[in-house]
């Protein structure tokens, strides 16, 4: 079946508010065996709402429209559609009283213009509105369906949940399915290139999501006869992507690197310190966002002077001196002091040159090192970014992050 | 000029990806006097793309299009353009060589298949990638212009600045005008409440646009005859605002909190230390993502665990036992340690129960103590939160850095 989804208003086109409601539609289709086909943003204006509904209702067997049902005069969807459908409104007292009761439940008058809303088109059944005035409406003609539901996101999920998706179960592919998978340390072409043939995963489809902060993303999917195909055609996807690439994955349920890293060290009783120069906390705060982080992380320490380095790690002057507060040296001496001072089992140091100013040509900006110090073991890593200062930043935060989650497979069985 | 965007990807329409890109774009055309009229998201298939492509490029002047320029085989906009405008793909050397000196410089091998991003359509001029490997796609024809970016949103960002929005200079509407005026320490309906009617403020629209980190944005905007009449009726807007709500207002240039204290503290000659539980370095970081804040920024201490308080602030573990690490006393003897021990002569600290666990009724989820520390004085601040673990840790950073902007308003002529 093929699912449109409309959203009306200008604070979209505006950028004044991000749709947020587009995305929470497309992916409770998607968690209920449906895809959205196509979705478009239109202003609030009775032109270009006609042309993309006139050009929805002849390619969509489902159109779900959001947005433009209220009491003011920006809110025109619900006459714009009513032309749309050749119908006609009709004021309906059985819609009007419920709106009529909110207002008494709270001791409000009702405000002049409320009214409008009970107006309703003839043909189409009302959406009952569990958390606002509003009543959504839902067209069905010509073997379709349209759902015209309010931009409220509270209001619009009411519907979704209550109403919209139980209507739209008979449509469901039960034979859809996805997973996500979570790599770091390579980028996308490298992945790709040590996969293969896509085809090889046939009838598996792969998709590559990079990002900045969280490394690269691949989703999996498949469309099959059972759920249980599904299963069986993702499972073997799966091993096959374990065999190729499977020491750059850290997460095959879409969980994030610093939960992964935090429920291993927690399995091993193991406590974390990070010394952080130009990501500046970033590293801690990603560890410290994650709940229960605090059966691992004993300490951060942002090191952003150099007297600070000295002072809270016992980084030697004399290094710092002849090397330089961004050299190999100095994130060895920031991880193995970091260790040693706060008594943790594995620390991880950063210093490096983010930008936009301060870089040489000898240590040029996007120059960070890497520094990671536990029991038996000092390594330090020197990495070249090629950002701005911002992605530089988080760059390196996501390459500590990955060095340490390496280390923790490396010891597996230690 | 009617301007559409079309966004591709797949994981859009499945709700696996939130679009901020179309939302940022949107926002970044309405800053720079340009309306967009139309956006769509469409699936990485051809044909849906096509569709779309012959409908914008058929009623708008100007089509932006984002994602699908990578080097994997779900990468399909580049060849799906070309033969859209039937065009040819040509390998160019010179497309090449960026893309080969980026991996050269990380000293990685170029991956097989990197070449398909050097393939590039004849007609078309190329966009400088400034922060990734694949360059955008710009055709100018039929007194039409297409650009198309990737969906990796720093790739985006940084065609749209250098290269999309100077190329839409010339439709720009020039007498359109809008600020961004930053406040901070009162939330939207207080702010609303103490402006009035904003229809006091005509010609000038006023419009909020709240949001967790950095309080509360206002914008106003004006459409007038000239630049200058312009720039006369916002000045008068400005004053009006100033006065009635001067107070909270940190920025009438959209600057950060965090840049504005960084230049104020610069002038002074102030150095700065933070000490951080909760939080866990969202406020190093925010200040060190700054350029320059090394002037100012001394050290940081994330001090997570009991222990760590202890060590590295000299907290005294009585006053933990008997008040507890969440407590007004704590917060207070973290800032004077953080400002002591760093020779800092300024020192923020923040303990607080983040949640979704940890909360007592004494002391619920959301509770959040906030020192600060100078030579003169020091000061302690409750604050109780009612949001998720990732709202209350930033609203929290977002109060300290208000309550410092605050002391060093106080400190003006100190």
């Amino acid at each position: 079946v093929n699912i449109e989804l409309i959203a009306v208003g200008d604070e979209l086109l505006l950028g004044t508010t991000l749709d947020r409601n587009s995305n929470w539609i497309a992916s409770r289709l998607t968690e209920n065996g449906l895809r959205l086909r196509w979705h478009e943003t239109v202003g609030d204006n009775e032109s270009d709402i006609r042309h993309q509904l006139r050009r929805a209702w002849n390619r969509a067997e489902v159109v779900l429209l959001t947005g433009g049902l209220g009491p003011t005069h920006d809110d025109i969807t619900r006459p714009v559609l009513t032309r749309f459908f050749e119908d006609d409104l009709l004021f309906r007292d059985d819609l009007m009283e419920p709106i009529r009761e909110r207002f008494r439940a709270r001791g409000l008058d009702i405000p002049p213009g409320t009214e409008v809303m009970a107006e309703f088109p003839v043909r189409a059944h009302p959406i009952p509105n569990l958390h606002g005035s509003a009543p959504g409406i839902h067209y069905h003609e010509d073997q379709k369906q349209l759902f015209a539901m309010p931009g409220v996101p509270v209001e619009m999920r009411g519907m979704m949940e209550s109403y919209v998706l139980p209507s739209l179960m008979e449509y469901r592919q039960d034979h859809y399915g996805f997973r996500t998978i979570k790599t770091t340390g390579r980028g996308e072409s490298h992945l790709a290139a040590l996969i293969g043939d896509p085809l090889l995963l046939k009838p598996v489809e792969l998709a590559f999501l990079p990002s900045i902060d969280y490394g690269v993303t691949l989703r999996i999917s498949a469309t099959a006869d059972s759920k249980q195909q599904v299963n069986a055609v993702l499972d073997q996807a799966e091993e096959f992507l374990k065999q190729r690439i499977g020491g750059f994955i850290y997460s095959f349920s879409g969980k994030l690197l610093e939960t992964v890293i935090l429920d291993v060290m927690r399995q091993r009783g193991l406590k974390l310190a990070v010394a952080e120069s130009c990501t500046g906390g970033i590293i801690s705060s990603r560890i410290i966002s994650i709940p229960g982080s605090s059966d691992v992380f004993e300490r951060g320490f942002i090191t952003y002077s150099d007297g600070s380095k000295t002072d809270l790690l016992g980084v030697d002057p004399a290094i710092i001196a002849t090397q330089g507060a961004v050299s190999g040296d100095v994130a060895q001496a920031m991880a193995d002091g970091a260790r040693q001072r706060s008594g943790a089992d594995i620390a991880m140091a950063v210093t490096g040159i983010a930008g936009p100013s301060g870089g040489t040509s000898e240590k040029p900006v996007g120059l960070v090192y890497i520094g990671l110090s536990d029991r038996e073991h000092s390594e330090t890593h020197r990495f070249q970014f090629t950002g701005d200062r911002d992605t530089n930043r988080r760059r390196a935060a996501q390459a500590a992050l990955n060095l340490l989650w390496m280390r923790l497979q490396e010891t597996r069985n230690g």
